[in-house]
């Protein structure tokens, strides 16, 4: 049997779209001579199609793209993934199921449903979906095969999330072959622990395992494809590309053994996570533009290490004359700030455009004088300049349909080193689930075969230039002990005690969680952040805003 | 046996606060001659305490929160909800369990957990909690309880979300009383339900209910109160205060009869949906700044009926001492924009500014007009208005220490009626889920006892006021049809084709729906609303921003 793996990159609700290319594919792998075509997770819809599933209008549509999908499926079997209604509703449950169609001969032959339902992080699919409590092979050219979904394979023995394993089920059936389609969402250390588990489950269940993910960004959330094979002792058969969409082929004889039709490179160099992170962001950056319909993007250029990548990651990915840079300077911008982000322009070759901000923020204080008569200079001053940056750039966006793209790092938005509605605006933040030290990284990765961005630009320190002689480490710790206290906190949910418990300073330990919990309110109105962590803020961190605990 | 209903407002991760206010409620209860005091869900830590719940500190505290809580429950009993670690999760599931503590004699008897799981909407119980499986009843001084926690009460035969019913295998065991904790929120139309389905358990089971609910708003969740007292024929023997803390005593004899110790009004006249609003939006303000510290409001005063709505209803809920209302004229202001807003401000009593932004605009058109030479007026500008605005209002936020009232209402927040960053800004969206035909319902009720609202507000045609002789009714339909097709695609979940077959206008609601769909990327970035209906934007309306279907 001839197996061709699709890895490809949908789009939410496009239904047009996903099933053109899902037939095409069909045609292409035809020719080939492939006897099953494998498609991702819900492919039809794209994934996450959230609350759009509440609607049976769109639940509709999903069948209609599948009958479409099965007419053009003769003389070769196909996999999809697929919404479907929950037929047992009327005893209880969830109104559907994530299910997957095995198509052949123009019909659908077999409806398999998910069973273990990830609704942690980003994930919330028992919002949606009833979890399936029976499980049957797939019978198909002589070869029976188990088929399951994501999660379904995810119950590890280490941290049993769940009370069941439809393999453990499905294995009394005697398959000779697993396929697992899925929507796995890229994070820098995800794919080892995917093809660990992956691994694990071909050889605990003695079977090959065909493995296909999901490619490209649906808003936040990145999938990264390396879609897999594995024989039946655990071993890699092949490891497909990353970020981006491939339809690969191989042959599965009676004797388990695979045969890959195009060469493979096992064992590979792991990529390092600035590698992996560098790449997530440019898919991100260019669905999100592509998906929505917009070419042109802008930002504002403070001369400054963060908005330099995020000037030159725009321009890799949308192309230098997609991408407006705007330096707007105030009156506590040193002299440097222009010459390093005009340094960038030129080394980009992207637009720009100059705009001051002093008679701006003079205007607001003139306006405001009756009121702030008397009053020392503060936060207020200080953010009217933030603000005011933001006010010309959202002008610019809405006289020539760029889209704004914020330069907040994650460090700034876990301590909510930000001014809301000023350096928080933007369509999407392409480094909110970054540290300020792996923008470092980033910044000499990205100038890793010359000088691209400014070497000032990395080495000075760190400034918001919002008051005279400002610096970072006025009111934050150094980056390498803030990030570290961030990630114990964000990602590894460390208590305070526990922190400080790892040699970290007390007093340094708290004002940090504290300044994390105030800020929720400020990230609650932040724009989307391109996910590349196992933790980012957004929609996979959920926080009270009103709340005590640590505030 | 003489049971204590105590209905109070809690305040997420204050442990010192809660549990202080449990302990006090105890000894009051003790004092008066209760066995039990019932407090309501998950009452030790608020609720929804969202990802505070990863934290292991957290549950720890919980943990110690429930421990000085028994030593204090001597010589009375008391039911407390408390999430609790989940002891079998060596063989899968979640971290946690949803819980109630039963406690007597300075320790815990009982631990119940919860099993039916609301994941819907604003809830997101599956994300940390485990359903329990096995139910045991609680006996205490002579009578058998059949203790259970909100939704597990809640899967009725019409809808059944859940495939089990714990009540099923409770009534197994012959208990004599049933008591629910719950933690519901208020919806204007979610009372009616609660009680219908509370009487309907009742009846089915032939037992006395008692049913405590939380109080209090929790940032846009609003608990309503309301706890319900039910015969074993499903007769209601009390309905305690919406909106307001209540400590109540109920004699429960042998044969099941129940004899309130206060007086009560039953079969009261229900409330009209815009009296509950009424209610419910200041408690949710009121809550809002009371638990996170702040006392001042300021908000911008536009002459229209939403702000002075916004206005009225923050006077009243914080004290119009406390309200700053700034009037923030253009070029394009009407002259009745001031009158109209200048009365408000006398009618309430509250501060008011008055700062001119033409001046502002002026500048940021001067400082674009390299970039905007010779193009024409269009939104750039209309929304440089709204923005500088914003920026004006939060500057006095940052100065004075006040919090941001936003003054959208849901029809606008639905088509993206608004500029982001400039009237979408605040800390809290006041009028967020409630539509421009029900703001005016709103205005009248607020004005039943005499003019507070200027009528001329009430009755002028509503404008944006962005450009010469703007309208509303300029790009949107009537705010009757429009609210009617949003209700339908918001609430109801229907299809542009199952609208249309309403009988609307093809082309008016393909157009509608396309606006709420585009707009999802503002939406995102707005502050929290004060819910009050079944399906208002934030938590609860989860939706793909670059998505395809409709749009």
């Amino acid at each position: 049997m001839k197996i061709a793996l699709a890895q490809l990159n949908y789009h939410i609700g496009n239904f047009d779209s996903n099933t053109a290319k899902i037939i095409d594919t069909l045609n292409t792998a035809r020719q080939n001579g492939a006897d099953l075509v494998v498609f991702a997770e819900l492919c039809i819809s794209g994934y996450p199609a959230r609350d759009f599933l509440e609607f049976r209008e769109f639940i509709g549509l999903c069948e209609q793209s599948a009958q479409k999908i099965a007419a053009a499926c003769t003389d070769v079997a196909c996999i999809i993934g697929i919404p479907t209604p929950n037929k047992k509703k009327s005893k209880g449950g969830k109104d559907l199921h994530n299910s997957a169609y095995f198509i052949a001969d123009g019909e659908v032959k077999y409806v398999v449903n998910k069973a273990l339902l990830p609704n942690y992080d980003v994930f919330d699919e028992y919002r949606y979906f009833e979890p399936e409590t029976e499980f049957t092979c797939v019978d198909y050219k002589g070869h029976r095969i188990a088929l399951t979904i994501c999660e379904d394979l995810w119950n590890t023995i280490e941290n049993p999330l769940y009370i069941s394993r439809p393999m453990d089920v499905l294995i009394e059936q005697k398959p000779d072959v697993m396929i697992n389609i899925a929507a796995s969402p890229f994070a820098y250390n995800h794919d080892e622990e995917r093809i660990a588990i992956l691994s694990d489950n071909a050889k605990r269940y003695n079977l090959p395992l065909f493995y296909v993910n999901q490619v490209g960004a649906q808003t936040e959330i990145i999938f990264d494809g390396g879609s897999l094979v594995f024989d039946n002792k655990g071993e890699m058969v092949d490891e497909m590309p990353y970020f981006k969409e491939v339809l690969n082929y191989y042959n599965l004889n009676d004797d388990a053994i695979i045969t890959p039709e195009q060469p493979v490179t096992l064992m590979r160099q792991r990529q390092t996570d600035i590698e992996q992170i560098h790449q997530g962001l440019l898919l991100g950056i260019r669905d999100y533009f592509y998906k929505s319909g917009f070419k042109q993007a802008i930002l504002g250029l403070s001369g400054g290490i963060d908005s330099a990548v995020v000037c030159a990651l725009a321009a890799e990915a949308l192309g230098a004359q997609n991408v407006m840079a705007v330096l707007l300077p105030s009156k506590y911008s040193t002299g440097h700030s222009i010459t390093d982000a005009e340094d960038l322009v030129r080394n980009l070759g992207c637009k720009s455009e100059l705009v001051e901000i002093k008679s701006i923020t003079d205007a607001f204080e003139t306006a405001l004088q009756p009121q702030f008569e008397g009053l020392p200079f503060n936060i207020a001053e200080e953010n009217l300049q933030a603000r005011s940056r933001a006010v010309v750039l959202m002008a610019m966006c809405n006289k020539f349909g760029y889209i704004l793209l914020n330069t907040s790092n994650k460090s700034e938005a876990a301590v909510g080193y930000g001014t809301l509605y000023g350096d928080m605006c933007g369509g999407i933040s392409v480094l909110g689930d970054v540290y300020k030290t792996q923008v470092y990284q980033l910044a000499n990765y990205i100038n890793r075969n010359g000088e691209i961005i400014p070497q000032n630009s990395i080495v000075k320190p760190p400034s918001a230039e919002l008051r005279p002689d400002q610096k970072d480490s006025d009111s934050l710790p150094d980056y390498d002990t803030l990030d570290t206290i961030l990630m114990e906190y964000v990602e590894n949910r460390l208590s305070s005690a526990e922190i400080i418990a790892l040699g970290y300073d007390e007093a340094t330990v708290r004002r940090v969680l504290k300044l994390v919990n105030t800020a929720e309110h400020k990230r609650y109105q932040t724009p989307p952040i391109l996910r590349v962590s196992p933790k980012a803020f957004g929609m996979g961190r959920r926080m009270p805003i009103v709340g005590k605990y640590l505030s």
